[in-house]
């Protein structure tokens, strides 16, 4: 996503520290306490302008939400959304996924969400992608047994790389989508990328990976 | 396919006996002596027409490739492909893959190919895809440790099963192609079936899953 530098936006995801955590590590492990309740959690991971992780929290109220996104000036249009939605099982963080597991405790998680992160097609640059398995296995660290990572993208590429790289780490996948908008997916929540996308008519892949059978 | 009966072809198949083996659970364990040479064993199941196996063979003369088809009437011409190319290394046998286990002894195919098979779209015959659990399960008795089954189709709906499918079983899924002709596989061999969709456009998908990791 091209980011437009916005000089304000700290400012403001520090006005909402309620919404906006910011000493995430300090709630490894207890991130039910932030919410106030014990519920499934579900973590998206580059969260972008919130469309998504907003939609998912209206849909399924009786679960918390956390949104993480490295951007500032992306981040704040998720904390407007949330706002305008009155979204209370929702936090973001503004933080790199290549922490995670100092953001969750073993187990924490229920759901990881990536949704048409950057495909980063070279070779040379394989281990920045999100499927990348050092990334893969701080899913499995601070997913539950059971836990399963929701992947979409609209990248060929990146999908068919995603696919061996969940496959050879050992998790099972399942109810994958080759074209999405064309399958029968009642419950898909778009991104606003997935939206502009797909009205172009352009695939979009999708796929379970399950963690620890 | 289509299937046209031909009468003449239980005749002309019983004719090339050096070439269509007509008692194959007798070389169970023995392939081998029937290619007079120890060297990898290649296994399609469905061979149609023959041209993919063919192919195959003429591409890799230092291997065995055996094609299985069900039908007389196709693997007729499956072997006039043989017998029009000379090759050598190539058996076919008229059975049914459900009988695979009784073809092959544990361990002894080195690959096994599943063209364009029947997609079976309908839930009430799964059981009937070529990659349903049971099938996988024969799939590796006969397959070497690390041996491989090759995988295509045009039908997006049967890939998505079979990855899925591949996946809970076991195999570890690579070389994944969601538009084969779109992609980097210079050693594609074409099937009839293959050359004419893709001419119109079609996409054909394709992967490998590795057996016993």
């Amino acid at each position: 996503m091209r980011v437009r530098h916005k000089p304000w936006a700290k400012g403001k995801l520090n006005r909402y520290s309620d919404i906006v955590i910011h000493s995430p590590k300090d709630y490894s492990g207890e991130w039910y306490d932030v919410f106030h309740r014990e519920a499934p959690l579900n973590v998206e991971i580059g969260t972008g302008k919130g469309q998504f992780i907003v939609g998912m929290a209206k849909k399924h109220p009786d679960e918390n939400f956390i949104g993480i996104e490295l951007h500032e000036s992306i981040l704040v249009s998720a904390l407007q959304k949330c706002l305008d939605a009155e979204a209370e099982n929702v936090r973001l963080i503004n933080a790199d996924a290549r922490g995670l597991t100092e953001l969750f405790a073993e187990d924490e998680v229920d759901s990881i969400y990536l949704n048409f992160c950057d495909p980063w097609p070279k070779n040379r640059h394989e281990k920045r992608r999100l499927t990348y398995q050092t990334f893969l296995a701080q899913y499995e660290y601070v997913l539950k047994n059971q836990g399963i990572v929701y992947f979409k993208t609209d990248n060929r590429g990146l999908f068919e790389y995603s696919l061996e790289s969940f496959s050879r780490y050992g998790f099972i996948l399942q109810n994958i989508s080759l074209d999405l908008h064309q399958s029968q997916f009642p419950d898909n929540v778009m991104t606003e990328y997935e939206e502009k996308f797909s009205a172009k008519g352009q695939r979009i892949y999708r796929c379970e990976a399950v963690c620890g059978y």
